[in-house]
C-alpha cells in the first residue's frame, strides 16, 4: 500500500479470481468455461469492427439490446449491457445500498460479493446455508435489507424454483431482490419473466458460461424501467463506454447463432450426469448441480489434496479455502474426453491415497 | 429514480458523453477520434482471438503489458491496463481521495472529473484557468489535495512544459499528481519519464485518439510500483477482468504497428494547422492546440448557433453549455478533405448571418 492510498480501503481484501495460466496445457476445469467456442459467425464479426473501432462503442448498446430483448420477452429499457455480470452486481450494490441498507446474502455464495460490499463501503449480513447447502429462504422473509441471490448458487450448483425466489420478492417489497442467474442456462428457472410484477426485482446475467464468451466481457441486468435507469445513472457517472465496440459485435453475433448456444448447454448437462455418476462411483459425494460444474467431495481424500495432486497430472479444478467448504472442490463440465481424463486420474489418486 | 436509489446519489448529474449517431452519414468532428483506422494487422488479431473468447482474459494483461511497458521504458509492475481511461481515472479517484484528501482540478477541463468525485463522494475543488485559457500554475503549488491535471487540456487543447508540471509535482510531495495524457501524442511532452523520481506522479494515456481505438476501451496508468498495487486493489474489488480478450488481441496488433499510429499523428497535426490558419481566415479566435483538436470562437456567432449550423449541413462539432465556454466549440481534426468541408460549410455559414 502507498502512502497516498486513502484510508476508505485499509481494510480491503480484493476478489481472488481462479488461477488463468498462460500457454499451458492444462485441461482448465477451473474457471466455469465453457468447452466450446462461441458461435462461428463471431470471429467474422470481430474482423469487420476491426475499421470502426476508431469510433467510439453505441454508450446505448442499442442493436444488441434491441436482439437480446426480444429473446428476454422484455422491453430495450428493461436492459442494461454491461462490462461482464461484476460490473452489473457492482452497480447494484452501489446503487441499492448503503449505510442504511445493507447487503444481504448467504454465507456460502460468489465470493465477489463481500468484496462489493467492501469497496462501496456497505454492511452485509451473511445467512448460513442450510446443513444440506441450500439457501435458507426463511432466513430472508423478509431479508431487512438488499438481497443478493446467485441462482443456482455457487459454488454449490444448487437452484431454487422461481416459485421460492418469487416468496424472497413478495416477502421484501421495499428492498431490492437481486437474482444473479449466470447459470441459469443449464437447467434452472430464470425469474426475468417476473419483472413485470415485480418493481423491486433485477435479474442478472452473462454471456460468459452458456455464450462461451467469457473473455468478452458480456453481463447484462432486466429489471423495470426505474431500476434500469438508477443503474444507467451509476453508469454513466462511472464508465459510459463500458461495452466495447468489438464485443458487442461478438455479442449481436453470438445472439444470431443462439440455438448452437443452447445446443452447448443441453451437451454440458448431458456430460454432467455422465460424470456426477462417474464421480459417484468413486466414492464422492456430489450435490445436485443445475449448473455447468460439480460440487464435490470425498471421505478419503481432502479438498486441497485432490486440487493439488490433479494439478500435477495437467488438471485444474478450483478449491476454496473457505472452512465450511474447504473439503469440497468446484470441477468445471468441460468436454466428454476431459471429463474421462478427470475420471481416470482422479481413479489413480484415490488408488494411490488408499 | 426508483425509490430504491440510494441517497447517496440523490444529487448526481451522470456525464453526457458527445453525440454518436448511428448509421448517419455526418463528418463526425465532435469525440475527438481519430479519422484513420487502427493498423491493418488488429482485424486479424481480432479474427483470431475469436475461438478464445471462451476462455477469460487474463487479469494482469501479461503480453499487452509487457510490450507497452517497452515503448514506453517502464517496468511492467509500473503499468496498469483498463477499460479506457475513464477507468484509471474513476479509480486513482477512489484510490487517492476521499473526505479528508478533496480532487483539485481546472474549472475548465475533462467534464467527467466532477462527476467521478460525485458518484465517489470526494469534494472537489475547481480552481479557474487564467483568462488566457491556461492553468494557473501558482494556485496548484501546494493545491492541498489530489491534483488532476488534462495535459494538453480539454477543450482548451492548451499544454504545460513537462518544468510546468514537474513543478506541481514537487510543490505538493504529499498528494498525488495525475496527469491526464490522453491528447499528449500530437505534440506535447509526456511526464511518463518523470515516474522514476516522483512517487507521487500518476500519468494516464488511452489508445482512443491517438491510436486510433476508441471503440475498443483501452486506457492505461504509469507510475511507481507502490500506486499501481493500490489502484490494482481498487481493480481487483471492482472488476478484474475489465480488458477483455478482443481489446488485448488489438492492443497488441495495434503496437506492433506503432509507426503507423505515429505517422497518423503527424498527419493529423499538419491538417490541424492548415485548419487552424483557414478558420483565422475566416475570423476565428483559436486557441493554440497540441491536441487533435481545436477550440475556436468567432465574434459575428455564438457557438450554439454554429454548432447547429452545421448539423444541418451533417458537421457535427462539440458545443458545451458551461457559460465560461459557451460562445466556443471544440472541433475535431479529420482528414484533409472533411476539414475542407468544414471551412466550406463555415464560410457559408457566416455569409448567411453577415
Amino acid at each position: 500500500m502507498s502512502r497516498f492510498f486513502s484510508s476508505r480501503y485499509a481494510e480491503l481484501t480484493p476478489y481472488v479470481p481462479g488461477e488463468q495460466p498462460i500457454d499451458q496445457p492444462y485441461i482448465k476445469l477451473n474457471t466455469n468455461e465453457s468447452p466450446f467456442p462461441p458461435p462461428p459467425g463471431v470471429a467474422e464479426a470481430l474482423a469487420a469492427e476491426a475499421d470502426r473501432l476508431r469510433l467510439y462503442s453505441d454508450t446505448e448498446c442499442t442493436q444488441l439490446r434491441s436482439i437480446l430483448s426480444e429473446r428476454l420477452g422484455v422491453s430495450p429499457n428493461e436492459l442494461l449491457m454491461t462490462n461482464g455480470s461484476d460490473e452489473i452486481l457492482n452497480f447494484a450494490f452501489m446503487a441499492f445500498c448503503d449505510e442504511q441498507t445493507p447487503a444481504i446474502f448467504p454465507d456460502i455464495t460468489y465470493g465477489f460479493y463481500p468484496v462489493f460490499a467492501a469497496i462501496n463501503r456497505i454492511p452485509f449480513r451473511e445467512i448460513p446455508l442450510t446443513a444440506d447447502w441450500r439457501i435458507d429462504l426463511e432466513a430472508f422473509c423478509p431479508a431487512e435489507g438488499t438481497v443478493f441471490l446467485a441462482n443456482p448458487n455457487a459454488p454449490t450448483g444448487i437452484a431454487l424454483g422461481r416459485d421460492e425466489i418469487e416468496r424472497v420478492i413478495r416477502a421484501n417489497p421495499d428492498h431490492v431482490v437481486v437474482v444473479d442467474e449466470a447459470y441459469v442456462d443449464f437447467g434452472a428457472e430464470s425469474c426475468v419473466p417476473l419483472i413485470h410484477q415485480y418493481d423491486n426485482l433485477l435479474v442478472t446475467q452473462t454471456f460468459s458460461k452458456s455464450r462461451s464468451m467469457a473473455g468478452a466481457r458480456l453481463g447484462f441486468g432486466v429489471g423495470c424501467e426505474s431500476l434500469i435507469r438508477d443503474l444507467n445513472t451509476v453508469k454513466f457517472s462511472t464508465n459510459p463506454y463500458n461495452v466495447n465496440r468489438a464485443t458487442q459485435a461478438a455479442g449481436i453475433a453470438c445472439l444470431r447463432e443462439d440455438d448452437y448456444n443452447m445446443e452447448n448447454c443441453r451437451r454440458i448437462q448431458e456430460t454432467r450426469s455422465w460424470t456426477a455418476e462417474e464421480l459417484r462411483k468413486l466414492g464422492f459425494r456430489i450435490l445436485d448441480s443445475w449448473t455447468n460444474f460439480l460440487f464435490a467431495e470425498h471421505a478419503a481424500i481432502d479438498g486441497e489434496t485432490l486440487y493439488r495432486k490433479l494439478k500435477e497430472r495437467g488438471i485444474l479444478i478450483r478449491h476454496f479455502s473457505l472452512p465450511r467448504i474447504r473439503n469440497y472442490n468446484r470441477i468445471t463440465i468441460g468436454t466428454r474426453e476431459q471429463m474421462e481424463a478427470l475420471i481416470r486420474a482422479t481413479g489413480d489418486i484415490l488408488e494411490e491415497t488408499r
